[in-house]
Order: structure tokens, then sequence, then C-alpha cells
């Protein structure tokens, strides 16, 4: 492993796409402000702001660092000037703005405030919804990086037989799989876009602790080790004969891959080994179906309309009032990427695109089973990016 | 260990202090969005939104999961309406809102948009230096969870001869810390209130790479494992003779100590050697001036005073032009609390507030040397909440 820059070419394109966006809607400019988004469309993750102009050169306005921002990307740096002197410093380089893109879906109030201030005279309107577009999309460079971070999930699920043991603590268990995963280039930081969500590597849970609900907007939970991160591993013995998930997001170099398995320790009992089934069959019928051009929904509708045949509906994606109400989700920088196969999201599905699919059930005071994996859109339908073995691993 | 509920009691004295401060400033009520707020008041993590009247009870409205918000809070918890019917039932309840509270540092426009069209009538204020003030002040209970934070963190570095070794990757040094702490109850994710800003675990960084700038605002930096992730440990083998900073900030129960100690394999060249003497001093003499009362200010212009006596003025937290511009900076439940120590901010010092102080000197091409520990504010000045060994570990 070492530390490798973004290709300039990866940085050319994907500026030139926003620029087309921009021209379309007729926006003068981007100001970019995210570190994720900064990241994409720089290649350097700095303190910074920038410019990228419907057409013309980008500029990264750096505030810290400015020596590692100018290591790191081709893009032109400047020392960041006080938010005063901005506009006055733009237009010096020809950059007018009357019509101004933000990231008003993440961006805080407050900065906000200041940047309407000392922009007065320009009209700011949210250029999120293109920027998640375009990111949704992800380029040839972009899978091969999830691939990396694919290989690692793989590797790490071949390690459970050796890691897990009967009553150990779920802290014990996952806090070996940080580690394995750290060596091998995870990142530590998960990141999501909505306000309020965290995760930390994924949700390593068993039996009725797995089943618990939380605030996540996701299909598991788990108990937590405190009320100030009430989700994921706790401190809850893992048992015998109970299912134990798995789910684990990876990103090396950033790029996430997300991947749920199911381990036991002896037997399931029947219930739970049919709804793995149906999970199963779920995500085999969705890897068959989810072809460029079909509906982000049609494939949450159909997979709530298999669960319903069997009589799981209620435990479906969490248990009744807690249920999440999607069948998948984009993954790339970010945990919660486009698209959202979910209902009401009547868009089409684009070659290109990433998503984690994964049915699960929850059964209240006996766990979660389910699977997960993370796919590319191809013109031939689904290519599966993750690639664990999908057979639940018993320990015996 | 075990998954505590914050007492009643505590839950109770927080939301009467924000109650006095929203009469005090004529808000009607406050609405708190953000998790690590709703955690403050509620005492669980759901996604919920809350409404504190100026007087009168609380309410918690939950999303997900209002199961887990009802065992977890004594507050009274509702299934959350619609934004659209938000007004309405607060109505019904006797709220009237003509002036509400928000928390407008961290809430993203587009949030804030939402309300404010169903808020129509209600004129929105900007809660956050209320609620960033209250919480810098921290309660007897919150002071025992980060005594058991700075427990792990002192176990830590004891551990530290045992797991360095020549030659090994900084990041498998700090996957075995990350482990241990972890076992300990440290809850992974690191908050910061900052928008972009982000750690994991802290600055784990030996040698030249710890003095390579980042965009996080800190002294310290760190190669990082990739552009994705430029800051703390990385590929880098730590190698003899070198300084090894082992930054770290552990979270139990979601409290923060944030302590920092140096290690070496072998010896360190004079100059840092010095330097970490004058490092020490630094610290040592911030702990007898900072009492109640004195600026927080004052504690940063005079610990840049003592660098510059001794011609360390260009090095200290950072630098040239990478440097932080602080000493030292709230902990608590975020990484990035009240107060800060640093130029203007001219405010004092109150009975309970914790900080950690951070002396450090940044050396281009050899690497980071200093020392920070967490602190209370007491009646007799600064009380010592982290307590590993000051002296360098030297591994022979």
């Amino acid at each position: 492993m070492n530390y490798s820059l973004v290709p300039e070419s990866e940085i050319k394109s994907r500026i030139e796409k926003l620029q087309m966006q921009l021209q379309k809607k007729g926006i003068d400019s981007a100001l970019i402000i995210q570190h994720v988004d900064l990241f994409y469309y720089s290649g350097t993750m700095q303190n910074a702001m920038m410019v990228i102009p419907a057409t013309g050169e980008a500029i990264l306005f750096v505030k810290k660092s400015l020596e590692r921002a100018k290591r790191e990307t081709m893009i032109e740096t400047l020392p960041m000037p006080s938010l005063k002197q901005f506009p006055d410093q733009l237009m010096e380089r020809g950059i007018y703005l009357q019509k101004m893109g933000l990231e008003l879906d993440v961006l805080p109030y407050g900065q906000y405030a200041r940047i309407q201030k000392v922009f007065a005279a320009t009209e700011l309107v949210d250029i999120s919804p293109i920027i998640r577009a375009q990111r949704s999309v992800k380029s040839p460079y972009e899978i091969e990086l999830i691939r990396q971070s694919a290989k690692v999930a793989y590797e790490a699920i071949l390690e459970v037989p050796k890691i897990l043991k009967p009553n150990m603590r779920e802290i014990d268990f996952v806090a070996e799989i940080e580690k394995f995963v750290r060596l091998r280039g995870h990142i530590g930081n998960m990141r999501l876009r909505a306000f309020n969500q965290e995760l930390f590597l994924g949700m390593v849970v068993s039996g009725e602790a797995a089943a618990k609900p939380t605030g996540f907007d996701g299909p598991a939970g788990g108990e937590g080790l405190s009320p100030a991160m009430p989700q994921g591993a706790g401190w809850k013995v893992i048992r015998e004969n109970e299912p134990i998930l798995i789910d684990i997001a990876v990103a090396v170099n950033g790029y996430i891959v997300d991947q749920s398995r199911i381990a036991v320790i002896g037997e399931l009992e029947p219930q739970l080994e049919e709804a793995y089934q149906v999970a199963l069959s779920i995500i085999k019928e969705t890897e068959k179906n989810a072809r460029p051009g079909t509906l982000w929904s049609e494939h949450y509708l159909h997979a709530v309309k298999m669960a319903e045949e069997v009589g799981l509906k209620d435990y479906f994606m969490g248990f009744k009032q807690d249920q999440a109400k999607f069948l998948g989700h984009g993954v790339g920088i970010e945990l919660d990427e486009l698209p959202v196969l979910a209902k009401g999201l009547d868009q089409p599905l684009e070659v290109g695109m990433v998503i984690a699919i994964e049915p699960k059930f929850t059964f209240p005071g006996k766990g979660v089973v389910g699977i997960e994996n993370t796919y590319v859109v191809t013109e031939n339908g689904l290519q599966a990016l993750s690639y664990a073995p999908e057979e639940i691993i018993r320990i015996k």
C-alpha cells in the first residue's frame, strides 16, 4: 500500500462534467466547500474552498495546508483570502457571479449566512442534487478503488472462523475485525452525507441485540456501548445458536464497499434459516432485474412483495415501526450516496452506479439475518464488487 | 462495563439551565436537532427533534427509534409528526413560538429552509452560542465520565513499550492502540462540531510524517493513508531516534479525554529534547496560571511569548504558515468544545470547564514534540484529568 494521488484525468473529467451541468442550469459558478466534494473535484482534502466556473479553470483557495494541496492537486491553488475579500478576488480573475451554486444540503446555516452577506448581489442556489447525481455514477478508476475495499472486506470474512469464539463480547469480536481492516488500509472514518447520521465500521452485532432498533437509518441496529453510542457492537456476549451479523463498510483510499454476512456458532433455528434463504432469493432476484433504465423504486417494491408473499413483511429491513424504507443505497466516498432503492424514487438506474443491496430480516428477541453486497450497474445488469462467500459462516 | 443511562437529575438540570438562558434572551423555545445536543439534553441519541420551551416541559419527537428513546429518557416522547404538522402539534400543547432558537452553527441550510417554511410566522434565532457556553461547563457526573476515558488513555500509554517496535508501520502501531481502547469502551467515532473537520482516534505519527501539515485545525499532522485520509497514521515505518507522537482522544460513554505523549526508540536529538522541555514548562506554567476569571486568550499569548523567548515561535503549534492558532480547546462530547485558548477570545475561564492543553513544536523533516493533558478548571486552578506519566517514553 502507498499514498497514491488521484489521477489528473479523473479530476479533469469530473470538473468538466460539473461544468456541463452548470452551463445547462445557467449557474455561473460552483463554490465547493464540503470536504468530501472538495476531495472529489480537486483530489485533495484540505481546509479549502473551490471555485468551479461554468467555463474556464477551477481554483482551489486553501486555508490549510496550502503546501499539501499543491502537492496533491493539479488545480491552481491560492491562499484563501478573507471571506470579505473573496468576491473581489474572484472578479479580478474574471469570475463573475450572478448565480452561484452551493452544497445547500450539507452547508451549515451559519456558514451560508456569512457567504450570503459577502455575495449580496449573487443568487445562491442548491447544486447538491447535481453533485450527488454526478457522484452516483462511478468511473472505472473509482470502481477499481471499491474493488480494493472489497478485497479487504472479503479477507475479513475469511478471518471470521479464526476470530469468533463463543462467549466473547461483541466488542471483542469487532475490535479484531477493525484492526484487521485498518492494517489493510481502511481509513477508519465512515463518511455520511446525512446530518446526524454516523457509523463506526458497521453493525457487528448478535442475537437479540442486533434486533434492537436504533436511530440509524438502516435495517440492523445493535445495543451499542452506551446511550452515547447506541448502535453497533456492545458489551453483549455472543452465544451459540444465535445469528451474528457482520455488516461492515470498508473504505480503502476513501472508497467504501458495504458487505454483510451472517455467522453462527452452532445452528440457527429454522425460522431464521428460512428467512436467510428469502433474503438470498431477494438479492438474486434484484441482481437479475436491476438493469440500466429500471427504476430505483421498483426493486424495493418487488423485494417488499417477495417478503410479503412468505409472510415476512413485518420483519423486512427492521421490525414494524422501526423498518428502514429502502432495499439499497449508493456507496462511494460516502456511505449514503445515490441511488436509493426506495418507494417514490422513480429515477432510472444508470451504468456505473454503485449500490449496496441489503435485504435483511429482523426478529425481535432473536436477531437479524440477511445479506448485503455492493454492485456496479453494467449494461448487462448488476455485477458484484463484493465477493465474500455467501453461505452462512458456520462455526462448530 | 455496561450500558448506563444518563441520570435523570443531569437531564433535568441541563434543561433548566437552558430554559433560564432562553427566558433571559426572550426566546420562546429551543428546537434541538443535532444528535450530540439531543443526547446532552435528553440522554438518548435517536433520530428525533426536541422542543424545550422557555417554561414548562420538554418534548422529544422521535422518528426512530421511539421504543429506544422511551427506554433511555425520562423526557416525554412522542412520534415525530410530519414537519408540516409540527407547528399545529406544538400549538395544541400550548407551545407558541414567536421566537424559536435553533443550532444554526451546525444545522444544514436545507433543513433550516424547510423549518423556516413551516414556521413562517416564527422568528428563528441562533442558540448555538448559548448551548456551547452551557456545555463548556461540566457537571461532576460529566467529569467522572471524562475520568473514565482518562483511565483508558493512561492504560494505553502504559501499553506503548509492549507494542512499539522499530520498523513497524505507523498503521501497525495505531491499530494496536485502537484495539486496546475499543476493548475498554472507546466509542470509536470522534465527534467534532466544526463543519468538515474529522479525526480518527488522534494523531499517532512519527518523525517527518508527524510534521507534515494537514487540513486539520491542530498542531500535528501526519501523512495519513491516502489523499482521502490525509492526516494521522500512515504507511510510514517508525524508525529509531525519531519522535513518535501519541496524541489520542479516547471517548468512553461519549466523553472525550485528549492526551498526547512522546515516545522514542533510542534517543532524540538535543534540539527536540529541549523543545520537549519547553513544551513541559509551558504546560506547567499554564497549569499554574489558568485560574477561574483569567482570560482564554492570555494563556495562549503567554505560551507564544514563552516559545518566542527561546527562539521557537516559528515551530510552535505547527510550522510557520501551517500553525494552529490556539493552545487548548474544550473537550466533552465533542472534541472542539469551548473554551478555546486563542488570541482574541477574551472570555474568562469558569469553574467546571474542561480543557485539553497541548503545547507542541513542529520541526519539518524531523517531527513533532510536545505534551497534552485534559484539565478541569477548579477554584484552585487546573486539575489534571489525564494522568499518564509525562516523561518521554524511552524504548531501548
